[in-house]
């Protein structure tokens, strides 16, 4: 079975590096623009406004309930293109593996990437493979970086953000925190809690075409989760953000699991979720337009911006009480995306 | 001294990977567009060809003579740009840190980074910082990628390469992988050897602007070395490839640790040189214009393409005999870039 693993020669640059981007890279994102094989991809693009951005995805575990790292590192940079408002065009893939690793594992990993890209409409142009000594990483890394374009008039900052502006989740959070967690922790709960990693251009789409204006910020809270997404909405900044815990969406088994291992869920990564700043006259047709797409049907509005405290969130408990939620401090779930 | 080490929590997304941004790499790389701190990093673009490329750097050891794993990661993905023919614009950096990794050693790094960036003229626009437990990586891997813009009239490809055409290197051959691995294997020298690595991009721009038309194609011979790359570009091709070893140059020192080493230099990886294809009648012109540069001084015209052997590259050595270069098989320096 030893065929079966990857090798360090596959990241010589020598014959084993050719076979397996022929064999398998080639094979699973065939495109025009990867087939050139050159040292970069090459292509045509319009004269606007465009995003890059990049992310390293080293979750642990590499499969989990509901995806793997390969769909978790596409719909990642995807997302982070999107929630700059701009719809993702190409992305790059770059691989870290351990030598020994499984070449079937491998493949299901770029098979799942290529039906996440297939579903965000994006391609997969370039790539590069470094393989390392057993011991010098653990399993496989993945980057991927991607460019995308900015429709003109989408202006999506936090300097936007003004008191009265609705605050939107597209649905319920601490998903993927929990599933990988429970996971590798080997807890099992009556309903299988799973990730909830998905692309969000299309529904990111859908609130552009409903009020492109009015969308002032967009941001998908990943690490650090949605307390520390919304403060870094408003720290530095002369207005606060206010929501009420009693209508943050929450799955009963992620809160179950949340309590378990003493986790507040404000801070647990979602990786199919976003949150929206937006003007208040346009918030119930936005809303409405995200509950028309398939990962916006649970969007609810959970609190708005207001004049003060300045510069911090707070959080208008169930039981009627105030409390301030800080960005997260410390590591609280390491390797989770 | 624990202040000093890199912690989970600087790569949890929550307050001390805000202040690892803000304190190291805001401050080092200082530019407007890293400054906006969004998901994506947003600019302006022109309409026309655009290349896009990413590569993963994993070299141990992280610092050796004539440079360190961020001037690699720099120069290595602007060099990629370059030999696309495209003008390196901006750079993404992702690192993936294991923890208790130093913070003085990360620092010079990304200072190394800033210097080569600076060189290069691109500006590193976005980023991404993940660390993971201790063993879990090999101290640093960092992935770095990048766009660039495609002048009018210039075309790439080994698909352009016909007989008669000059192979030109733009130096000597070998010593960023000898460099790398008398370090690593505590060889010494009488003169030490230095890796070569640097950035590439204003050597290509004084070739193009000499004869745009006539540089047919480009490449960095990097991983598999100059071996390999004049293979990939003759490999299902109807031409072939012959170079003459007395032409080749190599610095004594290298010779003597490739000897030493049993390796044979032709495939021994470089990080600061370019092969080029080039049109008869424009090589001497196009040779005249790289040695007036740093990086291009010790330029020399090493071969022609050939009819025959087709998809072949071969070596006229210096005894007088014709050997077969054939593509790397086998991994022969891991982790050297």
């Amino acid at each position: 079975m030893s065929q079966d693993k990857i090798l360090l020669a596959h990241g010589s640059g020598g014959k084993l590096t050719h076979s397996l981007i022929r064999d398998l890279f080639l094979q699973r994102f065939k495109n025009p623009i990867l087939e050139s094989l050159g040292d970069s991809a090459v292509f045509g693009i319009d004269k606007g406004r465009m995003a890059f951005t990049t992310d390293s995805y080293v979750v642990d575990p590499i499969f989990f309930p509901g995806g793997d790292i390969g769909r978790l590192a596409i719909c990642g940079t995807v997302n982070d293109l999107a929630v700059s408002g701009a719809k993702p065009l190409y992305l790059c893939a770059s691989f870290i593996i351990e030598e020994g690793f499984s070449q079937a594992e491998l493949r299901d990993i770029v098979r799942s990437m290529k039906e996440a890209a297939d579903e965000a409409d994006v391609q997969v142009v370039s790539g590069d493979t470094k393989v390392v000594s057993k011991g010098s990483c653990d399993r496989i890394f993945i980057t991927t970086s991607g460019i995308g374009l900015l429709p003109d008039g989408v202006e999506i900052s936090p300097l936007r953000i003004k008191p009265g502006d609705q605050v939107i989740i597209s649905g319920t959070i601490g998903d993927h925190g929990i599933a990988i967690l429970s996971k590798r922790e080997g807890l099992t709960f009556q309903t299988e809690i799973t990730s909830d990693v998905a692309p969000l251009n299309h529904l990111v789409s859908s609130m552009l075409s409903e009020a492109k204006d009015a969308v002032h910020v967009l941001r998908d809270p990943t690490r650090g989760g949605l307390g520390t997404t919304l403060n870094e909405f408003v720290n530095n900044s002369d207005v606060g953000i206010r929501i009420y815990e009693e209508r943050i969406p929450i799955r009963e088994e992620v809160r179950g699991g949340c309590e378990l291992l003493g986790i507040d869920p404000l801070y647990v990564a979602n990786e199919g979720k976003l949150v929206a700043v937006v003007a208040k006259d346009a918030a119930e047709r936005i809303l409405a337009s995200m509950k028309k797409t398939i990962y916006g049907r649970d969007a609810r509005i959970i609190g708005e911006v207001v004049h003060k405290p300045r510069g911090i969130v707070t959080l208008a408990t169930q039981i009627g009480g105030t409390r301030i939620v800080d960005m997260l401090s410390g590591e609280q779930l390491p390797r989770i995306c």
